[in-house]
């Protein structure tokens, strides 16, 4: 089958001939890929930032947000079957060890991660687990989801764990309306009844933000951590999300931040640097988000799949992936791009 | 001022002129009435079931569903002031119990029910505490939102609390789409992504439900518990809320409710009666749901002031008393009947 | 190898020779008996009762609690090794469904148990999967904790459960000090500063109850739920367990919960009889309990290691296996009989 | 009556004769002193460190740690009689704010914190409300529990909330066996059967530590991140509770938490500076600590009369106020300096 490949690093990727993936293992599952999300991390391992932690062997095929179709199955698995329309979870995970078995699959102590440390999805076929396949609606293409497997995961596990502690009539700041900030968005306003106060610096970001379910929009120019307290009554937001966490975004969103109230981070890049005395004397929590859990992920599909979450795509046939590269690393890519076998 | 008061059981009640209610203490609130909702309840207080409970000495003005502005405060009074719009949660309550601390005044050791042991809202004016005064939005008014103050405040309750245990993908069935259940229907849209339906024996309801947020909607006819185990694939739903508490619907709703779900009584009458057996081998819990707390009140109030929740209102002056308790005992109010002084 | 089997209902189990169970799956684990409770569960298969339920096929191995050595393990294995100490969760579990991956693999969709439906551990050997084998510390033996597998676990999980709602200053009833109770205060005594006051009819069972952590006994001799209520200043309890679940404890059971309280079904019986109203009132809840998940079987494996649960035991050679049935059937077991290859 | 004064910052406190407080309000309680614990918060006061922040006007009475006897209650209060032995909620709260009724008192908006920015309680008698005495066991003296009301209130809280999301098997870290941290450790035990590690520079703290609960100490002397590490399997513990804040706890606080893990910022000093990737990768979450509720004392109270939680003290009379300050300054107090009217 055709894949496409890291061959080095700060080298192009290569399409090659390789041999498809075969079940091996009673859980195995192969799946035929309907479509795989071209993401920036792609970008960074072609950079080598990711060689010395993911300790991959080159070449491999890279893709790490896949959806397709159930080719094959081994003997266990019994949560899907061939022919099933499906989203991968972006962890192929144990399913022994205590994370796993307390359902926070994410921090597996045994998990490999297609894409990244083994063959990923800019390919024909992609060999995972039965622990990995999420089956979708009808209604949904693979294509059109791919996309939402690990960007949209990460957006959905930290706006469903922040929406827990929201109630109607509390308000809720989405720092950056990009390409997570706009399935959070979206997520938010599907899950809780929170007014949601969203800070950009992009006006056209705001304006789509509004569109999908904010209630204001404000613009990082200067003046906006006082706009967000005036917007709060001066007290803050009892939950603040932030999908930058950089150029200033975390002592930012700690100042806009409740008392009493949790400020999660998300994007990152710069240190959180914050007193003691501050965390103390308002009581406010830090919160880490790493990519949600497999029900996590079907919690996503369901509201995809009720119209609740849609991701705006540019999809391109596996054999031009050399311009779906390019034109992300040049901004030209709106929304998600999607290679399509 | 004029008053509508019992001046016995089984008798009409009387409209008389009485002293306006003066701030005594420094906690007192005396609220100008805008509207009163006119309930089921006080039928049964006329018919004297509330009287060995309530202990209520006669004469005394009736209502518990009680909006309207702030006519005079106590001095220690913070939360409001003169000329605020405001609602009343239908207790009076202490603050200092061990209940009232935990957030949880509707468990208050020392409180008062304002309309039913005390002089209530069927009047021009009424003395209540600052414990029990929310204000409203600008955009709200008292006649619109008083019968929210218990019944809806009721469905607010049991629907937050199950809307806790429900992630998308999840369903939740409602039994009873008359005056809770229909509230009940539009909190759940606003706060829970999971699938609602709806069990009632009047198609017009349902299509109402169906409006108002639910997706299915099932005629309670003899195969509804079956056809809610269809559009559960066999499971039950996660959450079950029972607005109906009678005619079987206990027995129903527990066999509608998925292994480690919650079966929520709201609306009573029968007895649950189950093998304990039953409950073990699916480990289903039976949840009790009183009236919500001052806090659930506020937040019902932003989800009206949002337009998440709105209720059908039928108005009377205060002096067609006699006429709004026909039209409700008589089945000729669509909504709620308020009365306005 | 020696097996004791089913051979018929209302007949006596046989002692037989059967093969050795092999590793067929890559998950398989195969454990070395070290020890096998005797359960009235035993007694209740050999009557015939849960052949309808449990659709086994005769003969096969009976025994449910067990613990032992690991002897073989599946290629896929990884959280055990040949030579580890183990306990066995009473349930194989798919590790694929919805429950599995939430982590309450006890209502995992696709399980089996072994003892019950198929070969359990009344032998040398017993075949179990990766996901059922819970490593267990070197001070342990596992003739001494196999009766804590299931028995054990259900009691543990329906008191870890009401624990999350307790606080220091707060009451939890234990109705039933016997063979689940008297570990149920144990594990109560270890998770939870509140005070525990145990109902049971025998005096002797509450001696017991003190010396395991209770700071009151109450006789089961008709003033019983009267003295609860003295105890809990008259409001009841937050937290009730019931062990018994007949003869007319889930009455008593409810009348001693404080409001906003939980009433906890674990032993079953009768009927849970009680009107809509009174739920609703006080705002009680009725919680169904099934036996614990994994990782609730290796926490009670930390309480056991650090000596904070211990049980009784009187160990029989598995060949004496009628003897020990014939005890536990005549009352003439203390604690719980354990089978020993 | 006698109380000891603040006159003037950088000045000795001065004994001084003022008036009694009086009942004015309805809800104000008049306590005798039994005990005022001395505080290096008092030391931090006298060198003008608070006098921006808490706004009183000199001079006024020092002393937030209090206990005593009711002596005098205003004409609503229902929860404390004249006479009743009572320790003090640092905070007099409004009851009327949002946190307040959410049982979250400590985010009063309206709160006075008598001793900082009004009247203590170095004094005879203190005025206080009703929402701030709970009343105390027999078998506790106002004497030995006077410096639970604050500092060991502080200790319980982060401890108890910590303790809720721990299991058997599960390790907690507590760094700083001192003032707050020995009293942690008493809490950490009642509530939470996890394994306890302490860390501390003195040894002979390490050693109390253990015999209050803990199960191991580790010297804080440069290799005991790795100790702990050693102790938690090589992945640190599920929770950190840090009671320092300073001298590089914090990124070794850090450092000792599990994935998924949290570290509690209780002592305060340092900042916490952390990269956001860090909290990305491991999920981990910083929480922030104040003072514990009105419940929460009211729990602390319930452990203290159950023995489960002691603390050392030294009781000065009140006229020897001096002394205890001068011993607490020169490090000559051992546990916590008292003074007595």
């Amino acid at each position: 089958m055709k894949a496409v490949r890291v061959v080095g690093y700060h080298e192009n990727l290569r399409l090659e001939d390789v041999d498809k993936p075969e079940i091996t293992g009673p859980h195995d599952v192969v799946v035929k890929i309907g479509g795989a999300g071209v993401c920036r991390t792609d970008l960074h391992i072609l950079e080598g930032q990711w060689a010395e932690k993911s300790q991959v062997r080159l070449p491999y095929t890279i893709g790490h947000e896949n959806a397709g179709w159930v080719a094959a199955v081994g003997s266990a698995v019994t949560n899907v079957a061939e022919g099933d329309k499906v989203i991968l979870h972006p962890l192929v995970t144990c399913g022994l060890c205590r994370a796993c078995r307390d359902g926070d699959d994410v921090h597996c102590e045994n998990s490999a991660f297609p894409g990244i440390d083994t063959d990923g999805g800019y390919a024909e076929y992609l060999k995972t687990s039965a622990r990995s396949v999420v089956k979708i609606d009808d209604r949904l293409e693979p294509s059109d989801v791919a996309a939402l497997a690990d960007a949209g995961l990460t957006a959905y596990h930290a706006v469903a764990k922040s929406s827990r502690r929201l109630r109607a009539g509390d308000r809720v700041v989405i720092i950056g309306a990009g390409g997570l900030g706009h399935i959070g968005i979206q997520v938010m306003a599907a899950l809780s009844p929170a007014e949601i106060i969203v800070v950009d610096r992009n006006p056209d970001a705001l304006k789509l933000a509004l569109e999908l379910g904010a209630q204001h929009g404000v613009v990082a120019g200067g003046d906006h951590v006082e706009e967000v307290l005036t917007l709060t009554g001066g007290h803050g937001a009892e939950q603040v999300i932030d999908f930058v966490g950089e150029g200033g975004s975390t002592s930012e969103g700690l100042r806009m931040t409740r008392r009493a109230g949790d400020y999660h981070v998300v994007g990152y890049g710069e240190n959180v640097d914050v007193p003691t005395i501050d965390l103390i004397s308002s009581e406010i929590n830090i919160i880490g988000n790493l990519v949600g859990s497999y029900n996590d992920l079907a919690a996503l599909m369901a509201l995809a799949a009720a119209g609740k979450v849609t991701l705006h795509t540019a999809k391109y046939p596996l054999d031009r992936f050399q311009d779906a590269i390019d034109d992300l690393d040049n901004g030209r890519v709106r929304g998600r791009a999607i290679l399509i076998p």
